[in-house]
This record gives C-alpha cells, structure tokens and sequence, in this order.
C-alpha cells in the first residue's frame, strides 16, 4: 500500500483580510504546549484586523464575569488564556525596501502546511516596487520533540541583484487578548493580561518575563537567532520588547537566511521560568535545525501510524480527515497540566477553556489510538479535583466534586449558569471516559491511582441532586449537552450517564476494595458506610424517560410538552438560533441545538431497545439544528448505525470540512477540535461499528458505497490491528500483540493473525435510507 | 367616637450612622411626585454614610445591565431612578460656631411625623460648644396640594443670648446615585445620573437644570427663600451649584426664622421644564405658608376618611398601621406618568423600578378607599402598552404585548431572566388589578378606554407561552411569584391566573363588542377570527396542577418531585437563602420564598373547592421561608380565611412593624410598600374577611380576641360603608351613596342604612389553630 503524502497546500492564496484571519488558524503551529497563529513575519497593511497571539496549553489569567444580579455562588471571575510573548515578527529589507505582500507584487506563492514533516511553509515570489525579485520561504516548526520550542527558518534567493538585506526581528511582550469593541462584555483594557516584569539581552539572547494580571502566573520567553557565519547582530530594547538587528550579504542566485528559535517556559512547570527558558534554549541550539527536523518527522511517522485512517476513492474527504487528526495532535496536551480546548491553541474563541468536548468526542479517539495522551487528560481531571471539590461545595453538595462546565485550571469559567454549571452530566461524562480507557486498555493501575477516586467523588453529587418518588431515583434542575433546554428534570442523557457512572463506581469497588490503595484512599475521602449500596440502589432506580406512544425516550420530562417548530418553516439567516430567539422562546420549543439522547444512545445503546433508538433518532433528526458543532457526527455515527448509509454520509459530508471551508463562519476564532475528532469518529464507529464494551471489542462495518473502502488502526489492550473494508468484505489484521476476541455483526471471532469477513448490507429498512437526510 | 392622633414620635433620636440612614427613610418626605430622603440639613460627621437623596416618579435614566453571556434578547440596560438636585441644605452659624447634632450639646430633641398635617419636624434644645443655647424647629413638607413643591420651615429661638445667625442655604446638582462600592455591578462613575446644563441665580431664584445621561431627560429644580423683613441675602454660583447667604437678628427669647421653597419640574411632564418650574414657584409663592400647611391637612382629613381603619385595643399596631398607609400615599403617583416603587421615593432599592407589586398589592387598598389612584395606576401600564408590545416580540411573541418584570417607564429592566422576565404573570396581574378595579366601580368606561386594550393584548401571550396536549391548555417555562423555583411548567398561580384573565377577556368582550370605541380598538389591535375562541378554548382547558394524594395545588408540574428540605434545620443565618445558597441549590428543593400557591388561593378562590385551600395551605406553610416581603400578609390572610386567629395573628404581628423595627434590616434602602398594603390587606381581606366578586361584596369578618375590635371604611361603586367589628358583633353602615346587597358569611342583606350581625367564630377545627405557626 502506497504511503500517502499528507499535504495541505494553497497556491497563490488570497490576501484579503478574511482569509487572513482563516489562515491565521488554519496553518497555526502547535505541540500540545504552544500554539502560534499563522501570521505573515513581516505583518500587514494598517487597517488589517489580525489576532497575532501565541498561546500555551494550561497557562490562565482570570478575567471578571459580569453577573446582572449578585445571585449566590455564581461564578465572578473566570480563567482565560492569554495571548504570551509574540515571537514571530521579522522585518525584511532588501536595500531600502521593506518586504510585503502588500506591495511591489507577489508573483508567486504558496502557504503549505506539511503533515508529515511537522512544519508549515510560506514560498514567495516577490517583486520589489523597484523591480527587485527573490524568492522567500519561511518554515515554521511547533516542535514535537521539545515542546518548549517554536522555530522560524527564513531563507531569501535574490533572483535578480545583489545586495544587501537588512533583518530586524521582533520579541515583544506588547500584546492583548483579541477582543470585539462592539462586545460590551470585554473592556480593552482588561485584555491585557500579561505585564512584563524583566526584559533583558544577555549573550545575544533575549529574556522577556512577563506576569498574568491576576493569577499570578509568569512565563518566561527567550529568543535567540543563528546567523550565517560572520554576521553580527545589534540589539536594542526597553521594559516590554527587544529588537535584534543584523545585515545579510545577498547574492544572486544563491539561498541566504537565518533561524530564530523562541523557548517558552511558564510557572506552573517549572520553578524559575527564566532559568528553565534559558536552559531550554541551551538545548534547542545544541542540535543542527535539521535533526530537529527529523525528530519531528520521526515522531509524526509514529503518530500517523497509531491513528491512521483512510478513505479510498474521495482523496478530499481523505485529506480534510487528515488535516483534522493532526490537528488533533496540535491542541491536545501533552502533560497533565493542560487539556485541549475546543479551539486547541489555534485561537480564542471559549476564551480556551476545556469542557465536556474532551471527554466525550476528543478522548475516545486517543484511547484507541494513542493511550498515553488520554492518561494526560485523566490526569489533568485527577489535578483539578480539590477545586471540583470546592465547587461542589459552592453549589450546595455536602460531599462529592462537582467538574466546573468551562475551566482552565480548575474553576468554574461559565457566567449563564442556566447553560453552563448546571451541565452536571460533565461529571458523567468525565467518568464515561475513565471507563472507556479502562475498557480499551485494562489499565487497572490508572483506575487505582486516579479513575476510582474520580469516579467515586464526582458519584456522590448524584444522590444530591436527586431524590427517589414512587420507586424512580430523579436528577433535578439539570441542564443536558441540548442547551436549548436548560434546568429540565430528568434529563435521558444525563441520567443514563449518570447510572453508567454508578454502576461503574460499584464495579470498580467490588474490583478494587482489597487492595490497600484503594482503601487508604476511600478512607481518605471518608466513603460512609453505606455509600456503595446507595450508588447501587440510584443506579438501579434512576428515572428514564420513556414515551410509549411514540416509542422513544423523550429528552427530558417535559420535553414532550414543549411547543412544536417546524424547522424548515424558519429563515435560513435566523441559525444559529441562539443569536436570534430570546432563550425562553426556544426552552418553550420542542427543537435542539445538538444530538442529545440521540448522543445517549451512541454512547450507552445497550440502555435502550433497538426499537427505541431507532424510532428516538427519527424523532430528533428532523428537530436538531445542528447550532452546535458537536452535533453532525454524532447523527453520522447513529445514521450509520441504523443502516441508513445515505444520511450517514450527508452528515460526514457537512462536517468534514467545517473548518477548511470555514462553514461555521468562525474558524478565524480557532478550528474546532471536537468537531475534527468526531469526522474520526464517525468512520471508525460511524461506518466501521466500532464498539468496546465490558465484554470486549465489537465491529459492524459498512461500506458507504460512493467509497471503494476505507481502513484504520487501532490499539486494543495491548494489541495493534488493522480494520480495512472494502466493497466486499472486512479485512481484520493483528499487527502486534496477543490474540483478541473479536465479535464482528454479533458474531465471536479470534482474531491471531489475519480474519476476513464478508460485508452485510445496512440492516435499515429502505425507508430509513430516504427519511431524515439533514439539510 | 374621638378622632385619633396620627403622630410618630422619637424623643432623643439616636445620631449613630446606623439610625441616620433608618430615619433618611422613615422620616422621608413625599407626596407621589417628589420624594425627599429625611437628612439633617446641616449635614453629618465626615465619615458618616448617608444617602442624601431627592427623586422624582416616573423620571429616569438608563443605566447598563451586564450579561455574562450575550444571548439574544436580554436586557442590556436597564431604567433607574436618578437621584435629582438636592435642595436640602442649610448650613446655621450662630456667630462663629456652626450648629452641628455632632458638637456642642443636643440637650432634648424630637422627631416628628406628623401624619394629620403632613410635615415631619425636628426639635433641638442645642448647646454650642461656648454654651449659647437655642431651640431649633425645622418643618418640612412634600405638598399634597401642589405636587411640585417641597417646603423647609427653619425656625431659631435662642434661649441664653442675643446676637447674629448667619445661614448658607445650597442648591447643587452634584449628585449621585448610592452605591455599594463593594457591589461590583456598580461603577462608581456610572452613578452619576443628572449632569446640570444651565444654573443661574435670577430675581433671587436659584435654577438648575439638569439632563440624564442616556434617557435624555430634563429636569429643573428652582429654589427661592421667604426671609423676614428687610434681611437681604447675597449668593453664589457655579456651574452646578448655588448659595444663599444671609444673617438673622437673634433676639434672646424670641423665634426668628425662614422658609426654603423648592420645586421640580421635569420634562416628562413638561415641554419647557425651567419655565415651568418658575410658574410652579411663583404658584407657591403666591400663598402664605399657613394657607399651605392648611390645605395639606384637608387634603389629608379627606385621605385618611377614605382609607380609615383602626385596630380598638392595640394602640401600636394601629400606629404602625396608620404610619403604614400614609407611606402609600406618600408613595404612590398622582398621575400615569409615575407609579408606585416597592420603595416608594422612599429609597433606591430596586432602583426605583416598578413591579407586579403595584397590582397585587397595592392597588388593591386604592380601588377600594381612593378609586382614582387606581384609575391613574391603569393609566400607567396602558401608556406602556407599547413598549409592552415591543418586549413581547423580543421575548419571540409574533402579537401580543407583555408588560416588563422590571421597569420605570416601560423597557425590560430585569437582568437575571430566569427569575425576571420569565414572571410572565406580570400580565395577568395586572389584568387581575383591571378586572378588580371594574368589579369594585362599575366603571366601564375605563374598560372601554383602557382596560379592554390591556386585557386583549395581555392576553394574546398565553396563546404563544403554552400549547394544548392531551386536552389541557399548559404555560410552559415561566416563573411564579416564588423566585426559589423558575423556568417551570404549569406554575399554578400563572395558570389560574391566566384563565381568570382569558376568561374575563371573553366577558369584555361579550358586554363591549357592539360598542363603536370598542370595535375600533378590536380592528386597530387586529383582533383576529378566532382569538376570542381560542382565549376560551384556552381558559377551558388551563391545566392546574393537583395532587390527588395530598389534596393540594403543587406550584407546578414538578413541584413534589423536588427534595424536601427542613426548614428548621436551616442555621437562622442563613436566611435569606438567596444570600446562602445557589440557585440550583434552591431550585432543586421544596421550599418557597414566599406565597405562590397561597396567593393564587387568596385572590381566586373559587378555583379551588374549600378542603384543597386549606390542605394547601398547610402544605405550604411549613416550606415557606417568607425571605420576600410580600409573603406574610398573604399567609396572614389565608390563616384568617381558614379560621386560624393565632396565626393570622402571628404572621401579622410579623409583617406590621417591619419598616419602623427595621426587620429586614434594610429600611435603609427604603420602605417596603407593597408589605405596607399587605397589612392593610391583612385586616381588611384577612379578618375582615372582604371579597369583591362579579356577584356583590362579600364579608367573613372575625375578630382577633386580643384586639377590642376593629372597623374600616371602604368605597364600593357608588357608596361608601362603614365597617365595624367588636367582641360580638360587625356593624355595617351605609355612609353614603345607594343601598347595596352585602353578603355576610354567606348571607344576603340588603344594606341601606345600618346592619348589625353576630359575629361567627371561626370556621377551622382546633388544630387549626395550634399548627403552622410561623416562627
């Protein structure tokens, strides 16, 4: 099978001001650790609107949140990420005349973005106003291998002349989070939040240390060039920024240039931000650029091969599905001191903050393709439980931890509380993804030293959030992931999770109670006596809701007397909805902004008959809006699931490219990280089945018939297989480890070595392949 | 019977801050118009606190309303009341030493309101600190008789000497709103509401004028002195304020003194406000005081014939109550350009806005002893009716108007929706006031003008809040009275209510439709086919919620679903429990901040068959944490209906006092008006057992066995009755007007002269009387 070539290329890309602020994320650098937004070096014309921020996964600041009333325990401050240091700027004159895009003419050019090397590339054909040509290229590297690191290799070939260039690179800590002036909820002044506190040159290395406004965190930036032999930079500086200047002798035909390294180091890792800054600068340095280079590449050979999915025959599809997994792998942490966010470190929208994303639609798919990351975010869970502790307890819970809706570093982030810290199903969905990772890797150790305690802390909220009536355990004034609902009882997603979660944490114990640790720690969190038997007895008893009638589980309890609302009637400009109906007028309706039980019965379809999932997503399909995007593939994974290959595909169809063709309208803000790992969800348990449940690993491929096939890996315990199907049959491959069973359209197979299984067709009927096609 | 003296009275008033700001509102001056916090005109120690404040009814400014979320719809502003030009100071020098409650001596001093003339008056016995001693009497009034106005009487007697009184009389602008500075929704700087356009000293007036920040309003206060005999005065200005300066002849033993005229104008009311002001001084001027303070006290003689009631045996509790109906005429507006702020002008608590307070409480007691204040109260919402319309169809109604929670001259003002802008009962109270105040006038010229309008547009948002299901007509996602649940379904006073209005619409309309004024409102409105069969269709099938089990209303559908909550396990400080717990804490729980249910019961009783009134009743009583004023009258009212004298009594032994004790420690901010009705309401509807139904009046007095007796006049159409109750018996007189039929304890009487009929005891069994006393 012939590797392909993980490209994303624009030529001749366009220049006006939109599409600056779309490449600006879609070509930013990121690790895991530090995010850089794609911003020409040399900057743009003055009236460009551009967010010109680099970012670090974890580092906070708080900013107020405004409350109209003083109401008890709702949030006051809130943790955002703020823009750090800026790094990126260079000036480049050839002779007199500055280099940009905006003047003399650009001949040719390129934006490249290549996933396999690691790097993101600007080629320039460029003619000076005074007739000047030479070709610049600017590579750019997030890297991989040191995460503290971000490189810009820039490299200029007079074509014509010549001469001299005069270089004049940038480090400033003169920067501001990105704010809307016609947004009343942002002051300009309260978006800078960082205030350098020392800003130095020592050795031809530039120090800036900056301090958050409010959280009192530092960061540490360090900026050093390697130059061509011979040339000697001047610099110059005051309290904020610091300028490193230096000449090029240009000659022509022949490729000069530089490379500026940039170390970030913050306060929460280390101990002295400018002595871990300096120290990793020393290490940077210490190797030629291209053995970076090639670090990077070996570590992306490696991830793409632990997450490797592709689709044969729509080479489109194929490449946005690659460009979403890297991305992937841009945002997400790669310690327990950060997560991922729905915009990664791409942007500001959320203002950074995590939420439920992670667990429900980013972790599963680092479960099976690369543990160790979905280790990081258990972690970062475990981390901040003293402050899900806390909230709890700002809420009224006597006991228990209570997850923050939006947080960065463990506090509650969310204003409305209405649509944010009344989303109690966070705690649920928190522990679905512990299982889930238990279930895919049997990693009891991990369960042992944090999942148990997480599970068993964030449980106890339940029983106070509840009460038993005529024999059914309900939860009360919940909020689910459908927020046009809010404050609803007995919400079906949450109270599913909710018994999922408790059923587990009684598992757990029943597997875990003699062990020594696990004692030391329940005594430690002062599990009563009859705790256990209580979880069991919600569990057993929790109210989910059922409509005979219809035949499905309605969303909540009331959800049935809501108002009807025939979506085709409303105006294609009046979506989203929230930007144009008062939330009352749309909690009155019967109408969704995402897949909500229908995203219960994905997650826990053993809960419900085949019947009633069914008849469930013909009911919601018509009346979900899609306004969130968390939505499309969840309805992709549940069309495929109930054979109707059509839909499946419409809805893969809508998201795949959310954020390359900007279909939201809002990838300026930041890509949109749950969206790109459901697209890998949808194929792997959309299309291919997929399931790991307590009795192991579960399959129930299709083939969308526009497609010749498609294939993926994945991990599996301590196992690696290969899932290719094609138009006839399903092709299983042990790549490494031990023999696994295997149950394949609910039949048990050993899968040792290889295994071929002939494809079944859908099991929907044929009206199930022509009903409920989104828009 | 003797005429009784209506005069509250502190001798040696304390100084401490805590009693200033008490007595800045209790000893305020108002007449409906202008309202002028109590102040020493001399001032206060510099580090004392106070609120020294004027305002005006119905003026306002806008003031922001901060959102954590921008989602569509809310209020992003709000309308408050603006403190106006302060006209209260008058700085005494009695030769070189300035007389201060803070230095010297204050050898005797008494407080007075008098509530027979209309004035308060402070009464010092001062000694310098060089010993000159003097008594000094400073009379104030806000005029009945012109509502512009607003006199201080400064009268000197020095007691041990002769010589010189120099005086500073001051009239500024520089003026701001209260604000807690540890209250982060307020600015300090957006607290400046007026900014002075033009001041000037003309003919030995003084005028400012002054404009709002944002609501683009005008307002002139204009001030001029009565001097006595050849004192001649010098003044000063500035750009925002004016001086007054002149000596006085002290003779030992002999009174000398001045008077400070004051008036108002604002350009709500008037199209050039500094004209008028001057008109209004001249007016003022043009009578000598006497005739003034005389005409205050018939103004007053007539009031307090209309609204007699009195308590024979508890010289306190009637005091308290006399104080508290001269608060309401105090408070209330003289015209539909005001209206009545659950502070009065008393303060700025809830920034002056108006509520549903107005209909359900206070109105009630002006329909039925002053009919044209009730007159003015509708004239008021009708006049917003179509800033009504405009919030209707932000909140997502396609016709319909619906009146704001919050609000001064008729925009949404409420920031928090869930417990403001969802109280869509709003509209139904005040269609309850309308229909109230036609059952106890016949006057249906007003329906014709105004209230049919209201009714109809009010109505139309029932249509559009709920939908039919099953047969019954169900309110979806609103607020009742009890902020401690919101976004409910169903909410059982919102929906009795609703049908009560929808109902009456229908009767309107059967008695006005051949009516020419009537049928062009109908076509201008747009009145469609069908709507007045659907708004019968609708009451029809109003769904209320019963629990059969218990015999009893629940507040909504979901109300026993909640967890129960023992209050009185509840530490006592933490009440209120909005100040101690999260709204979801709170939403969670069967608990309620004040009536709802109770409420619905009291003011529909028909709706509801004896036993589910008093079973509810019951229910309620011991989950009902009265943390809002406007809960105690009810329950006081109830426990009466029911035959339980011990704890009506209690409730109203609670709720009488609570401004002059300051029981809810925050008298400081203003009275609590709509509690003020609640106690006359409680002696009228409660013990006196009053009800105004289409069928008549009717009575079920009882009489409390530690009280003598008690009796009330009270207006009914066309006549006015006197009626008393004693140990035995209710005596009934017809004072003037037609004969009317009365029923009394379910008996018909014709009343054209005098009635005398044995009181009944009370209806409740003995357990009644022992259980559900409040604490």
């Amino acid at each position: 099978m012939k590797r392909k070539r993980n490209l994303y290329e624009i030529t001749n890309f366009p220049l006006d001001n939109e599409s600056i602020l779309l490449h600006e994320t879609l070509f930013h650098n990121a690790n895991g650790y530090l995010g850089v937004r794609y911003d020409f070096e040399e900057g743009y014309p003055e009236d460009y609107l551009t967010i010109r921020s680099q970012y670090l996964n974890g580092f906070y600041d708080h900013a107020p949140v405004l409350q109209p009333e003083n109401l008890y325990g709702l949030a006051r401050s809130k943790e955002i990420m703020p823009d750090v240091a800026n790094t990126q700027t260079i000036r480049l004159f050839i002779e007199e005349e500055a280099f940009s895009m905006y003047s003399g003419q650009v001949l040719e050019s390129r934006l490249t973005l290549d996933m396999d090397k690691g790097v993101t590339r600007r080629f320039v054909h460029w003619r000076s106003p005074r007739g000047r040509e030479a070709a610049i290229t600017i590579t750019r590297m997030a890297s991989f291998h040191q995460l503290s690191l971000f490189t810009i290799e820039y490299e200029i070939t007079p074509l014509n002349f010549s001469g001299t260039a005069f270089i004049e690179s940038g480090h400033d800590a003169d920067v501001e989070n990105y704010y809307d002036p016609e947004d009343p909820r942002n002051a300009s002044d309260a978006n800078r939040h960082i205030h350098p506190v020392h800003c130095e040159i020592r050795e031809e290395t530039s120090y800036i240390t900056a301090m958050t406004s409010s959280s009192e965190l530092t960061v540490c930036s360090c900026v050093q060039h390697r130059l061509p032999e011979g040339v000697l930079p001047e610099f110059w500086g005051d309290h904020i920024s610091t300028l490193t200047r230096f000449n090029l002798d240009l000659v022509e035909g022949t490729a000069t240039g530089f490379v500026k390294y940039a170390v970030f180091a913050d306060s929460i890792r280390h101990d002295n931000c400018k002595t871990a800054a300096a120290e990793e600068m020393v290490k940077a340095l210490s190797l030629p650029l291209s053995d970076l280079y090639y670090k990077q590449e070996v570590y992306l050979e490696t991830y793409w091969q632990n997450c490797m999915v592709a689709i044969d025959g729509d080479d489109e599809a194929d490449l946005a599905l690659t460009y979403n997994l890297y991305q992937l792998n841009q945002s997400v942490t790669k310690d327990a001191y950060g997560n991922i966010a729905p915009k990664g470190l791409s942007g500001e929208g959320y203002e950074g903050q995590f939420f439920w994303d992670t667990e429900i639609y980013i972790q599963p798919f680092f479960t099976i393709t690369n543990p160790s990351v979905s280790r990081h975010l258990i972690g970062y869970r475990y981390h901040t439980l003293d402050k899900a502790r806390e909230n709890a307890r700002i809420m009224g819970h006597a006991s228990g931890a209570l997850f923050p809706w939006r947080t960065i570093a463990g506090g509650e982030s969310s204003g409305f509380f209405p649509a944010g810290s009344a989303q109690y199903h966070i705690n649920a969905d928190i522990a679905y993804a512990v299982i889930a990772y238990y279930l895919a890797t049997h990693d009891l150790d991990l369960i042992l030293l944090e999942g148990a305690e997480i599970l068993l802390e964030t449980a106890r909220i339940w029983l106070s959030t509840g009460t038993c009536q005529e024999e059914t355990f309900n939860l009360l004034e919940v909020t689910g992931p459908d927020e046009y609902s809010c404050l609803v009882n007995n919400n079906y997603y949450t109270n599913v999770m909710a018994r999922h979660h408790l059923e587990w944490v009684v598992k757990f114990h029943d597997l875990l109670k003699l062990n020594p640790a696990y004692e030391a720690m329940v005594e430690r969190i002062g599990l009563g006596e009859g705790e256990i038997e209580a979880f069991r007895e919600a569990a057993l008893r929790m109210s989910l809701p059922y409509d005979e009638g219809l035949n499905i589980n309605p969303q909540d309890d009331a959800f049935l007397k809501r108002i009807p609302w025939d979506l085709s009637q409303i105006p294609g400009d009046h979506f989203p909805l929230l930007l144009h109906y008062h939330p009352l007028h749309l909690y009155r309706r019967q109408i969704c902004k995402q897949a909500d039980t229908v995203l219960a019965h994905f997650l826990l379809e053993e809960a419900q008959p085949e019947s009633v999932i069914r008849d469930s997503f013909h009911y919601y399909a018509p009346i979900t809006t899609h306004d969130s995007s968390l939505s499309r593939s969840i309805f992709s994974i549940m069309a495929a699931r109930l054979g109707m290959e059509e839909a499946a595909l419409a809805y893969f169809g809508d998201l795949i490219k959310l954020d390359l063709m900007d279909l939201h309208h809002n990838t300026r803000d930041g890509i949109h990280t749950a969206n790109m790992a459901g697209t890998y969800l949808a194929i792997v348990y959309g299309f291919g089945g997929l399931r790991i449940k307590e009795s192991g690993l579960t399959l129930r491929p299709m083939r969308p018939s526009c497609w010749k096939g498609y294939r993926f890996n994945l991990k599996f315990q301590d196992s690696r297989l290969l899932v290719e199907v094609d138009d006839r049959q399903c092709r299983l491959t042990l790549v490494e480890g031990s023999a696994k069973s295997i149950r394949v359209y609910e039949e048990d197979y050993l899968l040792e070595g290889r295994l071929t299984i002939p494809l079944k067709t859908a099991t929907g009927g044929p009206e199930d392949q022509k009903s409920n096609l989104p828009d």
